[in-house]
């Protein structure tokens, strides 16, 4: 307990000497192991330590732990040390707050999860991922590991750039790049942004998600849906909007590109009027047919504010994402960052380190024929076993749409709920306000089940095709 | 460029075949180097790689790459493949925005900094913290790396609960504690939270860091400085507040401890009038002369929130610190997070690794010796250079308060900078409306400089003493 054990924190009533000294001992810790103070798993510190600090002989405290091992409350392992038995675990030391609220649950997983939005977490390449790891902090000075730029590692923000520019044809200045804790991170800074600009409406597309509406909502900022038709999301009611969110690659949940004519159109919008587009390019990196379709930004770095991500070429839980800005927004931007919304520093450099060595490129690489495997079986399935459903949406990103008969998605949801089959129909990403006539069909996230658990999930949701 | 090399990012104008396409394949990757969309280090695709996409012959890719690397601009590495060279750095392409801001500049470093805020950076346990990682990812299920809990992964809350129970004495339920991303991320949730639930005034000292005295004003907070005298901060003055921000264990800056009658005094007044209780626990692993004092929390679990950080235990780069909360704040403190603002997976699950492991204990152990070493040395230098100057506060920490003459301060503070020595009077720490009479005094932060610099840091520091 020489470093980290206070007192206070065992309650120990030690007598001066002898067996009362090691019998205070023992009961002291044995009390704190019962009552879940000191955790399950717990590494001890060694006897030597614990008796020079209490001031008391090594062998007490030796005698005081093999007590405790011998009832069961701690473990002794060659090369582990002391610590506290797993088993041991008791129930939370903590009376339940009277009338407080429940405790919060890990939801129930589905037996099967097709819902979009993740990518296949198994797939994540963690040998590669500690390797440039171990490579960037080798390479870090120290100065890495204190408070950091508000805008992100240099070190990111250079491979970055380097990397939107020649994959997504992304014109960007490390200096106007913005590593944030994810897109809604980003999301959340530009909201605040463009309501402290004076932007009331933002247009937004009739398909998306609620979570980003909602975050522009919590900003102040009104979201107006443009209508879609047979070509895309239409930009003709730009006209009403002060900015736009868009997903001019890959549009979700719809899966269509925006319409060459259509991104010029959104481009010379906004240069006319002045507005603001955030471009959502949440899986520009996966295209199955041909090269992917370059960022609307290289059109228009003056207006677009382009928003990436690592958490479909990669995990959610690397909270890794980035916005390169305007010139004239990358101030305002990382000033409503502030300091106390940065990334973790070693995940930075460990990213910007797999991308200029090539191994963000070989995942992607790797995950893409993987995914593009899934698709065409997806695509095969449906075509054999459900004749009247559609695939709808180009050969790209990590889901697809299956247009359904009329008036069939809700039974269809609920039958797959039944069948212990998570996914999402189509109206579950419609904006509330969306004035074109509503589709049935599935958004399927055919990238989120792990390998082992594909086929199995592909045939849960051919048994409940109509 | 099969994965991310999109073909509008490089204006490729190829010929058909022939010598045309070697040379147009050469300009325009020439070009792309030139103009920096392709970065300076970045690797690119093999020669049979970039051949099979672009449907041209491997020798013609080769040849084009030959030729730069000839030129300069590309080097070729056994086992490094072919890279942009980094001296081919070009001027960014973007031109500056008319009228726009001043490009930010990374600030100059002085040559001394014994300002306080900062460990010793270059003691972050490297190795041990990538064994950590390494055996964390090994144990990790691959849901871990989805979107996660906003109050952090389970594996560190109770990794926390454990380790702050038997170091802290706090009493802490894995369900009650937040993953913040600092400590400033902590208190801006909190000062959400309170701000919601009507509070408009929080006491704080007369002396503390005004980004925390900022964070408050931002989320609509009056901050009310409490009178300092002899015995630390003086609750009485509480009768006035709704909330309260204290650092118990060893006030910042001043260096003392909160005295055990009025640590009492606080949580009584807590109880009594259901009054919050910040505690900003900073330092607490870090008391040279005896036992640290356990966290007032232990005291007052239901009235005190706990908060902790790894910002000064092991670096402010990892961005994680932590609250323990009472249960009647825990699912508003939630909430107010919210799921954009998590913090990655990797660190969170390395960190619950170095806790449980005993790796955190350890690294505490080590930095604590060098840092009781250097408090002893600075001590000691001042005794012996400037007897006027009285080394006050407790032996804890990493800073150390020196009382200068009446008078002299603010012209100590300008001989050191005229030095290059950077350090910090007690003046930039005090509240704009403190009442208590103002003490010329430096804080010193005898834990920033590396072990290197220790002793010129010393040596400066006495040379401007009075």
């Amino acid at each position: 307990m020489p470093d980290s054990w206070a007192t206070s924190g065992l309650d120990l009533h030690l007598e001066a000497a002898g067996p009362g000294l090691r019998r205070g001992l023992t009961d002291a810790l044995r009390e704190a192991v019962r009552t879940g103070r000191l955790a399950p798993g717990t590494r001890l510190p060694s006897s030597r330590g614990l008796a020079a600090d209490l001031g008391i002989a090594r062998n007490t405290v030796a005698d005081a732990y093999a007590d405790l091992v011998a009832e069961g409350w701690l473990t002794a392992r060659q090369g582990s040390g002391t610590r506290v038995a797993t088993r041991a675990a008791a129930p939370p030391s903590r009376r339940p707050a009277p009338g407080g609220p429940p405790a919060r649950r890990e939801p129930a997983r589905p037996a099967h999860d097709l819902r979009p939005g993740t990518p296949d977490l198994a797939s994540f390449p963690r040998a590669e991922w500690l390797r440039a790891a171990r490579r960037a902090l080798a390479a870090a000075p120290h100065h890495a590991l204190g408070y950091g730029d508000p805008r992100g590692r240099a070190e990111l923000r250079t491979a970055l750039a380097g990397y939107l520019s020649r994959a997504r044809g992304v014109r960007a200045d490390p200096g106007h790049v913005l590593v944030c804790g994810g897109f809604s991170h980003g999301l959340k800074i530009l909201g605040a942004v463009l309501r402290a600009r004076g932007v009331r409406t933002v247009a937004v597309e009739s398909y998306g998600l609620d979570v980003h509406r909602d975050l522009l909502a919590a900003a102040g900022l009104r979201t107006e849906p443009l209508p879609f038709d047979a070509l895309g999301t239409d930009p003709a009611a730009l006209r009403n909007a002060d900015a736009v969110l868009l997903t001019p690659a890959h549009q979700f949940p719809m899966g269509v590109p925006l319409h060459p004519d259509r991104r010029a159109a959104v481009v010379d919008w906004a240069r006319r009027t002045g507005g603001v587009v955030l471009e959502d390019d949440y899986d520009g990196e996966f295209r199955y047919d041909r090269q992917p379709v370059g960022a609307l930004q290289g059109l228009g770095p003056d207006h677009v504010v382009y928003l990436g991500t690592a958490s479909k070429s990669l995990a959610p839980g690397l909270r890794l994402a980035w916005a390169v800005l305007p010139p004239g927004l990358a101030e305002e931007a990382t000033a409503a960052k502030g300091s106390t919304d940065t990334c973790g520093t070693l995940d930075q450099l460990t990213l910007a380190e797999f991308l200029t060595s090539g191994g963000y490129d070989r995942h992607v690489r790797a995950v893409r024929m993987r995914y593009r495997r899934r698709r065409d079986a997806l695509v095969t399935a449906v075509a054999a076993r459900a004749p009247e459903v559609r695939v709808t949406g180009i050969a790209a990103g990590l889901h697809a749409v299956l247009r359904l008969p009329p008036g069939t998605e809700r039974s269809v949801v609920q039958a797959a709920a039944w069948q212990g089959l998570a996914l999402n129909g189509l109206a579950f990403f419609r904006h509330p306000a969306a004035r074109t006539d509503p589709l049935d069909a599935l958004v399927i996230g055919y990238a989120t089940p792990p390998d082992h658990a594909w086929s199995g999930a592909l045939e849960a949701l051919c048994a409940v095709l109509p």
